[in-house]
């Protein structure tokens, strides 16, 4: 493991999409403006603001005009959104969204069960939508599901993954998401797929995108940046979970993640203390706790006060050393 | 990050000692023996059985006689307990411990506020538990609290922690313990003292004990273990907390770090299904959920059906495809 010595790291926000959508409370339209607006401040490179699916489909996000309306934009923030099809795409755009992020699997199997088409499907779909962000001028990034393992059919090719990147490269996609979507990545295998789309696709933007369903979200990360990604997603108090591993943590959060590339000597540019404050924020809006842990541990080098009898037992304790070492050798 | 290559590391299990101690609820006699004898089976080398502290100090181990006696015993595991003093070395050797644990810190106030000594002091009574010990031809392994940071000091110089090690080595002492005590230690930083430790004291057995309060836990696992590390410390569903962190999860989870382990291609020779049996069986003595994600999600490629109706999906979306493609050009 190597120090990141200054290399800075570009943090992509996730949890006002990919974590509140799964939410049973919902978040008032104005709770979720605020919210961006706080995160606008903190260092993000990215904040995937919304989705543009059906209200039907997705009714946590029903409000995703009001909010991509309201939001103050931070200069250099890009604020994305998910955006499923052609419709989503307009809609989208009449919200001056900056980037839009598709969304296919990896997995066949996946993708009929999550988005009802075979991926042939989906790519017809979305390659229109990346044609209809091209004409406005707007970059699409594609979050590819399932590339560490697919929950139903097991191990995903790696030559099948990256056989995807290259096609949606070739349609003019300027960015690509490697997702572990029910957190079955590993350190080797993160590092093979991330070194082979890095050094196939120089000009593609590859971002990795961790779940933390097995404990391997953070080692995951760093075995990612080791291998040459400079963009992560990442959800704040690490919400949004895995519908596979009922109990388990979803998404890596934020803080977490953050807390560790700083202690390693990565830049990532984001301001700790904001991050846990909007933490505290978010979990109040969604009403339960949230799985981040340095929310609650604080920074590595917190100080706690010594118990208030602390200066008591170090007497006793030196008067033992005293008593013991005796009145002559004093 | 590197592949395991097939490199044997030995796991020990905390559970039992640095886990339950903690739990307000107290765990039956009849219980702990039964989950020590179900441990004994799943490949450890080495358990913390209990502890030899006054029943005051721990009421929850006030039993150590009584599991350290009727505990059926592994060949080639090493049953070890915590020692704090002369009278528990004494209470520990009747009943035929292998291995005598002892605690200190390598900081003066933590040591102080915890154990009510001077390190100096600590130091001279565990060199006289050690002495006894080795009359007893019982080998003495000394686990060193926050030679990763003190929650009360902040940073723990890294030669005062080696000036440590040296004066237990000398001491008789045949292992240390590196104890991450509340989670401050970070990968880099594991590395360079597990290196310089190992570089110094070859012939001394060196084990690593992280806590994941910070969620670092498993990444600096593989930071130990990438150093020359080849024993670890570790709590079956991650039992045990913090104090300095309420909330916070404390030990790493056996589960969780075994299958990580696993994936990367080290040995560790243990049974995961075991494991994940064996924390069942734990969660329910101790009567709360516990923070392991591998005993909710199951191993990596544990498969999941496909929806109920994924057929109907799949027809549904062949359909489209020959109704897209047209009669002509089938």
């Amino acid at each position: 493991m190597r120090t990141g010595d200054g290399r800075r790291i570009g943090i992509n926000e996730v949890a006002t999409r990919d974590g509140l959508q799964m939410e049973p409370r919902f978040v008032e339209t104005d709770d979720k403006v605020a919210l961006v607006d706080a995160l606008s401040t903190l260092g993000y490179a990215k904040i995937e603001v919304t989705s543009f699916t059906s209200a039907q489909a997705i009714p946590a996000l029903r409000d995703a005009e009001a909010v991509m309306q309201r939001i103050r934009r931070a200069p250099g923030v890009v604020y994305t959104a998910l955006v499923p099809n052609v419709r989503g795409g307009e809609r989208a755009l009449e919200c001056r969204t900056d980037e839009f992020n598709l969304v296919m699997s990896a997995s066949e199997t996946h993708n009929l069960a999550n988005l009802r088409m075979t991926r042939e499907q989906s790519f017809r779909q979305l390659r229109e939508v990346i044609a209809l962000a091209g004409r406005a001028g707007v970059p699409s990034n594609v979050s590819l599901s399932c590339v560490f393992g697919c929950p139903m059919e097991g191990e995903v090719p790696i030559e099948g993954v990256l056989g995807w990147i290259a096609r949606f490269a070739d349609a003019g996609a300027q960015g690509i998401t490697l997702c572990d979507t029910t957190g079955m990545a590993y350190p080797t295998q993160v590092q093979a797929l991330c070194a082979a789309a890095l050094q196939r696709h120089p000009g593609l933007q590859l971002t990795a995108h961790f779940h933390d369903t097995r404990a391997m979200g953070l080692v995951n990360t760093i075995a990612a940046v080791e291998a040459g990604i400079v963009q992560l997603d990442m959800s704040l108090g690490g919400i949004g979970g895995c519908p596979y591993a009922p109990g388990a943590s979803g998404n890596v959060a934020t803080e977490d993640v953050v807390h560790m590339l700083e202690c390693l000597g990565y830049c990532t540019g984001m301001a700790l203390d904001g991050l846990i404050a909007a933490a505290g924020q978010l979990e109040r809006l969604v009403g339960h706790a949230l799985p981040a842990q340095v929310s609650r541990a604080g920074a590595r080098l917190k100080r706690h006060a010594p118990p208030p009898d602390f200066e008591a037992i170090r007497e006793r304790a030196l008067a033992r050393v005293a008593a013991a070492a005796g009145p002559v050798r004093r």
